[in-house]
């Protein structure tokens, strides 16, 4: 079973929207087990939409367009999908009542344009917009099917969770497809194929897909099973393989994130923590408190930029910044431990480096990056080295650090790379 | 002039990433004077990509794919353009060297797989990848071309502004389009519309073009000439007109930053500032910190997102908080004063507001934030009711915020909306 996604609308084309609709589509229906061949995106063009429909319905089942339904000059996928399936628009009085209730109810005079809109294909059957004006089409076509919906995107995503999708269900007899995904943190996809090469042939030999999904020191693994969830057990055994193996980089699973993971193990431990950050300015923090319910253990942070906040607020001593220099191991170590004590908390991390892209020096160069970690009056620190860009370099620290945390706190080795 | 783009990777298709690259190609390529026609996004597979690369050499001049360039097995595209155009691959050594400075740099161990990313088809011309190891390849086909580019948003966008554009611009002799852009924070799309109706319709009668590009609280205004840059006085003039009429929502222009701008004015006023935060997290910190040469000015942060940290670090008064709650003027007021003392900057900036999604009251809905502003001693506040996201609610805070302290800064006088 494969679908086909064509996008209409030239602000997708010249990135002042970025499609988003087709990322929401392919995964529901992936979910659902149907297969995302080809997502195409073109411009209100009579030409274009109607070429556009004749590739996808020589490849797929269903089709599904969004976009174009305005009651703008420049919508014309209503006129083109007439043309297409050779019928014409009626008024459909249902619509026209359910326009007609739209704007008495937010109190907006209805226009000749809006009137419009319950003009619909008189042989395709209405997928119902609660949401506004423009309806969702489903047009049977020679044993496939093609679905028009709007392009905003809070329409198109009513239309489907309330009409669209049971209605493909139903239609088409669909076998699922099971997707489980496992996150990494800190080992690159060439490392991992390399140090888990019996591993992945083992996968992809007993017929099971696998994806490597990268993102910034993060590494998402997808295990596809196209028998469905009976495969559970068999992908569950691999993971529990991989986990045993490299612990110290497997993370989570499914949509799990790091400050996620970690907030739950605070919790279930019932620590505390805070931060004392210089390079990150305070993105160490963000990290943490993106998690809802993380006032149960994140108290609170100084973000000590300026040096002699350093000395002044968390009590760093001067000496230790003008031998080692601020960028060391032993003024991390002084701002997690003092810092734990000013805040209050039972781990303090702490955070001296050089984002860059300026300040580097011959000894300590764009990238380096010190992190701190008193927990409960024991400290360690790390040292990193990154590359040049700031942002990454930020959000890098961020997310080694959140990982060496998790991995000490579950006593879990870490292995030098 | 016409581009097409291709997007390889399952993980677009599934939903799992959504596709950006397209969305950045697009924009930077209309910028140019470039319309792209069409954009696809298709799995990693020989036949799809072929057919792909067909539709798109049959209507347009310049062909643009991204994706399945990495170092694993189900990266195909490489192997797929040799074959498409004839060639073979060979290791380059230029490229070889990069490659082993670009681990030997991070201290990390090179594999076979790396080695193999310097392996190239041979008639291509190289884009070099100065962020990563997946080099850019252009093909010259038929007076036509083709550029094979990495996934990685990063790297792709590195290889094209780096390299790309130019050679694009140089190969097709492109006549540039002229732009320039104004920046405005706190004002709606339509109020603007409204209220500048004359400006827009004089801007559009004098041949040039205007298009809103809204985002969080910040409303990009991009006026568009085909005659190139001997428009720029005329645009000046219209900029000019704008920045007098609505100085207090007019912040920058082109590419710049809120925090950017504020950057500069608290450098030429040799102003520093901190700031004390509980409801944003940092995120106001990070936002003034995400400047390059930021430590000139920005000095630290206290983040009380505890209570008693409010009361214990800072020295907000118990019984203030008792008396007017947390989230109150009172509150952000003795945080941004005693903050400036405590951090010895000029200018503290604080807050304290119920993010949300949970802690609402009746009184205090989720979206109320209160915001504090001690500049020299003299301390103000505000306060702003927004919506129920929570990350829309800092992202809100944090640009109301930064573009309140340029009003005060700049003595412009905010008009109530």
């Amino acid at each position: 079973m494969q679908a086909e996604l064509i996008s209409i609308g030239d602000e997708l084309l010249i990135g002042q929207t970025i499609n988003t609709n087709a990322a929401w589509l392919g995964m529901e229906l992936s979910l659902m087990g149907i297969s995302v061949s080809k997502s195409v995106t073109i411009q209100d063009d009579e030409s274009a939409i109607k070429k556009a429909i004749d590739t996808a319905f020589s490849n797929s089942e269903i089709v599904i367009i969004t976009g174009g339904l305005g009651p703008t000059k420049d919508d014309i996928t209503k006129y083109v999908l007439c043309d297409y399936f050779q019928t014409e628009l009626v008024i459909n009085e249902e619509v026209l009542k359910r326009v007609e209730e739209f704007f008495t109810k937010r109190g907006r005079k209805m226009l000749d344009v809006n009137i419009q809109q319950a003009a619909l294909p008189k042989t395709c059957e209405i997928l119902d917009n609660l949401q506004g004006t423009a309806s969702g089409m489903w047009f049977d076509y020679e044993g496939k099917v093609l679905i028009s919906l709007p392009g905003v995107p809070y329409e198109m995503k009513g239309i489907m969770w309330q009409f669209g999708f049971d209605k493909i269900k139903n239609h088409f007899k669909v076998k699922s497809i099971y997707h489980q995904t496992i996150l990494l943190q800190g080992i690159g996809e060439s490392f991992l194929a390399d140090r888990m090469k019996d591993w992945e042939n083992s996968i992809r030999s007993s017929g099971l897909g696998l994806a490597y999904l990268p993102a910034v020191s993060i590494l998402k693994l997808r295990i596809t099973s196209r028998n469905g969830i009976k495969d559970k057990a068999k992908i569950d055994a691999y993971f529990k393989e991989l986990k045993e193996e490299l612990p110290q980089y497997c993370f989570g699973e499914e949509k799990e994130t790091l400050s996620g993971v970690l907030g739950r193990i605070l919790r279930d431990k019932k620590l505390t923590i805070g931060t004392v950050e210089s390079c990150t300015g305070g993105a160490l923090a963000t990290s943490l408190v993106s998690i809802s319910g993380a006032s149960n253990y994140f108290l609170g942070s100084f973000l000590t930029y300026a040096n002699d906040l350093k000395i002044k607020l968390v009590g760093v001593s001067p000496s230790v910044i003008s031998s080692h220099g601020v960028v060391s191991k032993e003024v991390v170590e002084e701002m997690a431990l003092l810092g734990a004590e000013k805040l209050g908390v039972d781990i303090c991390l702490s955070t001296s480096g050089v984002a860059g892209p300026d300040g580097g020096t011959e000894e300590k160069p764009v990238g380096t990056v010190w992190v701190g970690m008193a927990i409960k009056g024991n400290v360690s620190s790390f040292k990193f080295q990154f590359g040049d860009n700031r942002q990454r370099n930020i959000e890098l620290t961020v997310n080694s650090t959140l990982n060496l945390l998790r991995c000490k706190l579950l006593e879990i080795s870490i292995e030098k790379k």
